[in-house]
């Protein structure tokens, strides 16, 4: 018996090794040159993985933090949005605004369906005075891919709103390209692409959104966007950063630039592709998403096997986590992750251990 | 040359070499019940800390982030609070407050020294339906200590209000006794007196803070502490926690524990002493705080004495974080912290760093 743990779940997801030594140094103080210097790489890092000469601004939060900043930041009171919704994260972003006192329109796709473009065009022409649209990059609960670069094309055909984009799982695992296919908001967290521990938000910025936060009226200050770009241009952030984490973040940024972002979608796609093949080799069972994601599958469990305790069973009696499903598909669907530092061996552990488990459990 | 790096700054604190340890594992997933019964034990130690039997939330941010939640999760437009200022973090919470739409009754003090009772009370006197009122539990940016015993009794005895505290550096460093004291609400920071890296921020509740929660109309999402006491009833936090953080935080107050907080404070007391006598002897210069903290002695630099340049040099040259005056007091004093992890040697070292510098820049 070893203690060793597999983690094919898709944020948090297994830190290399670098990452890990890199958070086991004395801390060193924020607002010295030396963290300057750090922050500073992993700011432009970042615009490399967004692929933006945008502003990309960090906070000390979950992606939910996030995901949140780019409401209060972006939009004032009685402003009209579109909310598209292809699962539970979807979902978050009404509730968020909501929370604020906001009444946003919503599109619901069905779950495991990526968002139609001739549907959102359609809605679109219906819709007045917009201020934002919000999209999903992949949906974690559902292992889609949106593609953002058609989605945000017809946005812009049909009106002026603001592209607000969640790639909180997405990036630095699928293509995504914020400059170039016109993204405007694309928030994410540090703890899945980018091969981190959680505890670190980013957003990155076009011109367009920095115009939207300087006339938004929602009231933030924790996560006002005014307020950390001041001191990033100081080499420093508004309040004590999570220091540890960003010292880690250098050095799995410094591991992403080493590879390069179009080798690191490249392995993206051919382990999903791997994990795919071995899933239905193994399992022989029907995938949920009609519109996959590189990030993870989720395989739809035959009637009547509790999916809860199969993933209990799993974790407890061989160290594998697995995600299970949410929401309405709870017990029903497993999450098998192959993204970020998750290696081909993890994947066939995972696939492995699901096969026999769901061998037995047919008996 | 050694790249050893000793830090005297009042946040965030050096690390002990066990929350190191702890943080460079790898990383256990969030939704699993071995980090349940780590979290669990959290909130449990947390509660020891802050002597309370009260409800314990946690969150990913920095001290701001837990400053925000305790003012929209308590408050509702319109409210009236009192916020009694004595440096830069009282500030902060009337600019919370502003930020949300709120106009606060501010009793400021004269920076260096703590809330005189008498004029509170006086204060609270002419003020009519308050609802709450806001204290510093030491005030990082002078160095001094309120008497919350005192000042929540004032409070009791001539109004309703909820006493809500920032102890966000006096936590684990200064006595606090919340349920004996009758404090409402106190929030913190992981960086400071819990002796963890900097990314966990913490609110104690008692039952009216509670009620006022279930009441207060602010818009929350992120911080909301409905949905924070919720997940903790499964042993769960709403969103990704800084995960690494968190298993420090266990490692970091295993060792709390294991001292004792009566012997912590004790070890305050007695450290500051020796801080305060070797700065004397050595430097010869007046302390800036009429009502000194435990936790850092703010020394009043001589006329013509760049402080800016004095810390940076020692810094540079000698591996020694000071920390310098903050707004008005920029490059006018020194903060010499002696708290949480920080050891005799390390003031022995920077006293002995201070007083070489001084005695060059007097020549």
């Amino acid at each position: 018996m070893t203690d060793r743990n597999i983690m094919l779940t898709p944020g948090p997801t297994p830190l290399p090794p670098q990452v890990l030594e890199a958070m086991s140094r004395p801390l060193i103080h924020h607002r010295t040159e030396t963290f300057g210097a750090l922050f500073a790489s992993v700011i432009e890092d970042m615009k490399w993985v967004y692929r933006t000469k945008g502003t990309v601004l960090m906070m000390t939060c979950s992606g939910t933090g996030a995901m949140e900043s780019a409401v209060t930041n972006l939009l004032s009171p009685g402003d009209a949005s579109l909310i598209c919704t292809t699962g539970a994260f979807g979902d978050r972003f009404v509730a968020i605004q909501k929370a604020f006192g906001l009444s946003p329109e919503v599109l619901p796709f069905e779950w495991g369906r990526a968002v139609d473009a001739d549907v959102l065009r359609a809605k679109l022409k219906t819709l007045k005075g917009l201020k934002s649209v919000f999209l999903q990059h992949t949906d974690t609960s559902t292992g889609i891919v949106n593609d953002l670069k058609t989605l945000a094309h017809v946005v812009r055909e049909e009106s002026d709103a603001l592209v607000v984009v969640d790639s909180v799982s997405g990036l630095a695992c699928e293509p995504l390209e914020m400059d170039a296919w016109g993204l405007d908001a694309v928030v994410t967290g540090s703890q899945k692409g980018l091969m981190n521990a959680p505890g670190l938000g980013f957003a990155a910025l076009s011109e367009r959104a920095e115009k939207a936060v300087a006339a938004a009226r929602l009231p933030r200050f924790n996560f006002d966007y005014r307020l950390i770009k001041e001191s990033l241009a100081q080499r420093e952030t508004p309040w004590t950063p999570a220091i540890s984490i960003v010292v880690g973040q250098a050095a799995a940024l410094k591991l992403l630039r080493a590879e390069g972002l179009d080798a690191v979608w490249k392995r993206h796609f051919a382990l999903a592709d791997h994990a795919r093949a071995r899933l239905k080799d193994a399992l022989g069972l029907p995938f949920f998403a009609k519109n996959p994601a590189n990030i993870l599958t989720g395989v739809i469990l035959p009637e009547g096997v509790d999916g809860n305790k199969l993933l209990a069973d799993i974790l407890r009696e061989e160290g594998i986590s697995i995600a299970g499903g949410q929401m309405h598909l709870k017990g029903k669907i497993v999450r098998l992750a192959h993204m970020a530092y998750i290696s081909k061996a993890d994947v066939d552990a995972g696939v492995s251990a699901l096969s026999r488990r769901l061998a037995k459990a047919k008996v």
